[in-house]
């Protein structure tokens, strides 16, 4: 993560922080900490934080932390700023808190309920209200450093699904599928999977949350991969639904065409300014022409950046409008608990006139 | 994980929802629901929960979850008991939190703030109440069934660690030496790694979160590992400091020396009724002893199980007490920034009369 573009990041959200009225911002989400300053992806544990950030309206930039993490906070960001809290930090970071103003925002999505009864305890008089979004608000709109990482991503998940025959193979088990799948991506430059694989033959491609099991692959049938691997930080995500073997169902056959006709009518729409529920209903009406929108049981897609899912949503319920610079997966589906389903996903960039692959 | 074995353990958190007065308790942490249900141990994303579980005072017990795991549900639950929520599950879930009485308890530091304030808007006039540890006060006592799961895991890992030196070869820097090591534990047995590797040459062993990178092993240098598989569900998580080549510094070999010593006469005073900081003072004794106990920064050990980190914890503030079927990490260390640090790792489980290593 380059500094620089981290430190222009943060001068947007300290003007949003300015214009909320607020006097700073505690960011503990990781992947916000992290796009803001580079420090530590992930946390190391769902209950335990790798460190947080406070954006201050008068221009400074705390970076919180423990004992533990001083090294890699020291490599990243001015020593002057750089704040060691003992413990779970709650005491250390009131009084860090009151030093920067009176009115503290905090995401109340992202951190738990205890944090932040302790933290007002900690710190009485102080105002600490819940202002979620002010970095997802920046995040949703991808900068040219992000689309480079997202396309390096890509390229790694493409390269294994043109290949993909090759582990495909009669026999082999759901489990071990994956698991060679995992390897390809670790091997060619993925710092780790995106998102847990999914791999499902037959009927167990009806789930929309398989988990690779003992299934093996017949000589003939039906195979869907939903996978993801992360580079440069950055997460990808395709689905393919493949036929194994030389003669194809016809109803096999049938769902796959629908689906990526579905695919193509929603990407022909995707521009600035399309309310979100019009891309997932240019991909419903091919299947309510066909007669078979009952099958089509999940949203459209989903943005894709640091996270696997992350802002925006298309889906029916969304009227908020497309930008240029949103990535968006466009996926799909049909499914039939008897035989299976299909699912197809590829993940747009919106451009300024339409939209771009991955 | 056994389903009587789950029901079981539902069963004594019922008495203690009981006791605390409460018609119902809300798990939401994802290790506290897969332990009194086996319905998916890890969550999507930090901000997406894959279910919750609703154990009432009454005997019934929900499972809370949304359609995507409507099949996975069913495997496990009685379907009479599996309520399927819309979106985020919170308008759905005040309405079955009110079918259930009107004092109900929820995990303050397993849910975030967004969410309880919107189930207080969505349920006014319920009793909804921060109950924290009930589940983990059973889960740090570990039955039979836990154990031989954290025996599988410690198998595979001093599997691997006995031949340690095969993946050490000079010239292999720390992250080819990691992926070759989690590699190595994926292809025999374990699901995932419990944490992330450290593989810390020279000076980085020295930092206490050290991630692997570029630098190479040398002929003649220490190597710091501390890795863990996660087999059966269950963590193991070990850590040795090894010289490579044949010519050990004094320094290093004084160091391991002590270290050594220090983990065995903390293990020798481990026994059910020992306060948690006792087992700590018995390790930094020798340490005093020797005038090094400057070097050793952090706590003596944590628990192990579903999680990497849990309770208890062997600090020097901590005056509760060591009770039989508890599983803690024994792990001093000494860090000296110009050269490295050593630090050697076993874990133990409280038996009737003392401990055993695993």
């Amino acid at each position: 993560m380059n500094p620089d573009t981290c430190a222009r990041r943060r001068e947007k959200l300290r003007a949003a922080v300015r214009r909320r009225g607020l006097d700073a911002l505690l960011v503990s989400a990781a992947p916000n900490r992290y796009y803001l300053s580079g420090f530590e992806l992930h946390d190391p544990q769902f209950n335990e934080s790798a460190g947080r950030l406070v954006v201050c309206a008068d221009g400074r930039d705390w970076l919180a932390t423990d004992a533990r993490y001083t090294d890699a906070a020291a490599r990243i960001w001015d020593e002057d700023r750089i704040f060691i809290y003992k413990g779970d930090g709650v005491a250390d970071l009131a009084r860090l808190l009151r030093s920067c103003g009176l009115r503290v925002g905090f995401e109340a999505d992202s951190v738990s309920h205890g944090f932040v009864r302790a933290l007002r305890r900690a710190a009485p008089g102080l105002g600490l209200e819940a202002a979620d979004g002010l970095v997802e608000e920046l995040r949703v709109v991808k900068d040219s450093e992000e689309i480079a990482a997202l396309q390096a991503s890509f390229r790694l998940n493409h390269a294994l699904l043109d290949r993909a025959r090759d582990f495909l193979l009669p026999g082999r088990s759901e489990q071990e599928i994956s698991w060679d799948i995992e390897r390809y991506f670790r091997e060619n430059g993925a710092s780790e999977l995106a998102f847990a694989n999914i791999v499902a033959t037959g009927p167990n491609a009806a789930l929309p949350h398989a988990v690779p099991g003992t299934d093996r692959l017949g000589e003939n049938g039906l195979v869907l991969l939903d996978i993801g691997c992360r580079v440069q930080d950055y997460c990808s995500d395709q689905t393919r639904t493949l036929w194994v073997g030389d003669a194809p169902t016809e109803e096999f056959q049938r769902a796959l065409d629908l689906v990526q006709k579905a695919q193509k009518a929603a990407i022909a729409v995707l521009r600035p300014g399309l309310p979100m529920r019009d891309a997932y209903a240019a991909a419903r009406r091919v299947f309510e022409d066909a007669g078979v929108e009952k099958r089509f049981t999940h949203g459209l897609g989903h943005g894709v950046g640091l996270e696997t899912h992350e802002a925006p949503s298309l889906n029916p319920r969304r009227a908020d409008l497309l930008r240029a610079g949103m990535v968006v997966t466009v996926e799909p589906g049909l499914y039939y608990p008897q035989w299976g389903g299909v699912r197809w996903e590829h993940t747009a960039l919106i451009t300024e006139d339409g939209a771009t692959l991955f």
